[in-house]
């Protein structure tokens, strides 16, 4: 006992005796959360079979097929149409051209995993429990530090996501990409309605980056591992296993093929790139041309492979009868532009979370048309269930709304207020309607205090709180009202 | 001893004999600084006194009056001429209607202090012992706190200003406004060449905040003190004595009289507004009338002052012989916008260091004019002295350039490095010529990697290192050589 006298010596007993409880604590809880909790909840897993037993099957003469093109960490000014002046994107400014872009759309979180969450189930982050920042590795610490902190390390199995509504419904549905939503069996992106997938599961900073095919390892990453570390372009460690400069090459060969396999039937194709996020590695065949370096070369790798879908879209005769939607899961991190945003990645200012989206649809979607109607992505599952003819699911609160009238150019989608959730933490820090945005003192830096904005003149820049009291007591009661919502219900069952 | 034995029990012996030694060895360091140590080098001193008595006087019929505005913390998009659609600055861009916008102009600081040593002085902060952060009053604990760590809390002696020279060479010389040089006798306004004072020697969050006149204290700042928190308009303490919604209006009275007492000599007049520093505390007269809520409020106010200096100009006469320049000690804080730049206050990226700097000289400067030559305000120094005639002192290295030749429509300045000096250090962080920027790793964030953009065409959003490798080693190499020679001769003694 002499190394628990000197250890006292240090700390005293009561020290060491609070450390040993908060250890035996945090190892009874991680027993728990590893082998008790199931967060999957029977009354829910249950409605979800029932609602997606009751969908009718689509008529694949009429059916629109649905494209939706995912990057990561792709700021608001990273694309020419958005006015970035070194980085060229002619293929997704073809979109734009040919389409509609929406200058106040919104990712529902400034990271990726509950971003994608809400992009797929229409909910916002806190009600599939990924409200508490990203999911690791299995293997990490991470995902240790995680699941003894309580926090969800995967997507839990009652959500709903929009191809498993829209496989109920007889779409082919194929995901090509980072999935960033689970990593063990029973929660990869088969099991939530894509039949087909191609990809990896993480963040192209995270290890093991094994490539998958549907549930198998199809390359195995053989990098050295480093469990505390991040994977970087710059670092000491070789890639070995999973080449990712071939990564994005991979994928618009998938997602070709995907289309050639499925041009008879209605179909969703999910592409969810793992560029511009870091560690950049772009395709050695044209690394180098960009003006915009390394980060400008993916986002040009990222124009091609939009380029070469567009290109077997009209190849196989399936542009009119195809929605195509580009968007990002948030904002620029640390390189990537903001667009003249407040913010970055990470952060509830717009340029953490406002992105681009440009959809088209030759002779459903007016061409050259731009809206600054406020939209947030988890409006992306209502509106395409909405194309495609779908009822939403009613045990359940979907947040988002149908926006195909404003895509189409019908009515306008009625006001309403749209929540800025962080990247860590079950309430929203702020919200918006069409005109000013209303954020709570949220602790960030030093004097935090309420902040109203004026988002049709100004870019955060000017605290309107005092000059328009009655707005901001109105959003604030709104963002109240949601965080005590949210709290009561954060799943959002009804 | 029982006490000893008890705190023994918790940090053990050696701690406490290590805490001892610690608190010993800061004790000694602030007698030493506070008693012992002064920063004034005597053969600059007598340097600075041969330099003066050297310079020739003016001719009064000829030699240009100076008219220099600064505004506290305001930022790069505050300005309706700079793009700010919610205030209204009328006054301030009829200067730039009549006279000439800089684009590219950056303070040597994004902090107060080192800013308004470089203006004054013409030399970056390290030279002037203004590189570790603002100073504090005498009474504060953070200025105990500077002297134990050594930092400097006022301007050395031995430091030549602006209205030092202009003084010597028989100009009128008076301050309006914030000094922010230093609280103790010796190192006043009066001190430093303004043969006139009125203002207040701290940022207006600084406690305590008498109202001098000359050297002497006009009005006694009573409020109650708090020697550790920040003085905040939302906070619980009531300004008592010196009332702050009042400053703007008296600074602009004492500059209007100044100009009506020597509008028969040349002369040099220093307004410098503690606006739109936090807190806010706009005057009553128009509180509430800005778009842009109290912040708009207080810049609004700061155009009526301008516009009531232009007046008192063009009643008095003198709008021809007067050279008026409008500019900000550092870019934007926690409100206030950078002009869709990245950073702000505190930050060596564009947002806390570029500010609008604008100059007028009817006959002289062409009206409306607009240049992206990059410049700084250690330029304003050789710049005025030059338009007066006047040279600059041999002892030292003056680091600005004279930029007149850019104002006057002449010759280009040939290119040079400017620096980017971070708030807190010797070193610089980042440097540019006239196209790209350079930034060394510094760490501020994770992940952080040097750094180049083009600033032609880019916000510091992509990093050009690889795609321009020998500009990035270029400017490298002069950071490091710049770097080097602030190390070896910090005081840029020759």
């Amino acid at each position: 006992m002499r190394w628990l006298r000197r250890l006292a010596s240090g700390v005293g007993f009561v020290g060491i005796g609070a450390f040993g409880l908060i250890g035996v604590a945090l190892l009874l809880r991680l027993a728990w959360v590893s082998w008790l909790y199931r967060p999957t909840e029977p009354v829910h897993a249950a409605a979800k079979a029932a609602y997606l037993a009751s969908l009718p099957r689509v008529d694949p003469e009429t059916a629109p097929s649905f494209v939706v093109i995912l990057f990561d960490d792709l700021g608001q000014g990273d694309l020419s149409v958005q006015g970035n002046r070194l980085i060229r994107t002619p293929s997704i400014d073809r979109i734009a051209a040919e389409g509609l872009r929406m200058t106040r759309f919104y990712a529902a979180s400034p990271v990726c995993t509950p971003s994608r969450a809400a992009l797929l189930s229409g909910r916002y982050p806190v009600r599939s429990r990924t409200h508490q920042h990203v999911f690791f590795p299995e293997e990490s610490l991470a995902a240790t530090v995680r699941k003894m902190l309580g926090a969800a390390n995967e997507l839990p199995r009652d959500e709903i996501l929009l191809p498993e509504a829209l496989a109920a419904a007889g779409y082919a549905t194929g995901m090509v990409g980072k999935w960033h939503l689970g990593g063990i069996p029973g929660h990869l992106p088969n099991d939530f309605g894509f039949a087909e997938y191609y990809g990896v599961l993480w963040s192209n900073d995270m290890q093991p980056l094994h490539l998958y095919r549907n549930r198998a390892i199809e390359t195995r990453d053989e990098t050295d591992f480093s469990p505390l570390g991040f994977f970087d372009e710059d670092g000491e460690r070789e890639p070995r296993g999973v080449d990712q400069r071939l990564l994005g090459r991979r994928y618009t060969e998938e997602a070709v093929a995907f289309l050639e396999r499925h041009r008879d039937e209605p179909f969703l194709l999910y592409l969810a790139h793992n560029a511009p996020h870091v560690p950049h590695f772009p395709d050695p065949a044209h690394a180098g041309g960009s003006e915009g370096g390394p980060y400008g070369d993916l986002v040009e790798d990222l124009d091609r492979s939009t380029g070469a879908v567009l290109a077997a879209l009209d190849r196989l005769g399936l542009a009119q009868r195809t929605l195509v939607i580009v968007t990002s899961d948030n904002g620029p991190d640390y390189e990537g532009s903001p667009g003249g945003l407040r913010g970055r990645k990470q952060e509830t200012y717009e340029g953490g979370m406002r992105v681009p989206l440009l959809v088209r649809w030759p002779g459903r979607i007016a061409a050259g048309a731009v809206t600054d109607t406020p939209a947030m992505n988890i409006d992306l599952f209502p509106t395409l269930l909405a194309l495609a003819g779908l009822s939403l699911p009613r045990d359940r609160i979907v947040d988002g709304a149908d926006i195909g009238p404003v895509w189409l150019g019908g009515a306008p989608v009625p006001e309403r207020f749209l929540f800025y959730f962080p990247a860590i933490g079950a309430a929203p820090d702020a919200v918006r309607d069409g005109r000013f945005k209303y954020r709570r003192e949220t602790g960030q830096e030093l004097r935090s205090k309420p902040h109203l904005s004026d988002l049709r003149l100004d870019e955060e820049a000017h605290n309107l709180v005092r000059r328009h009291p009655e707005e901001a007591a109105r959003l604030r009661s709104a963002l109240d009202a949601m965080t005590e919502e949210v709290r009561s219900n954060p799943r959002g069952w009804r």
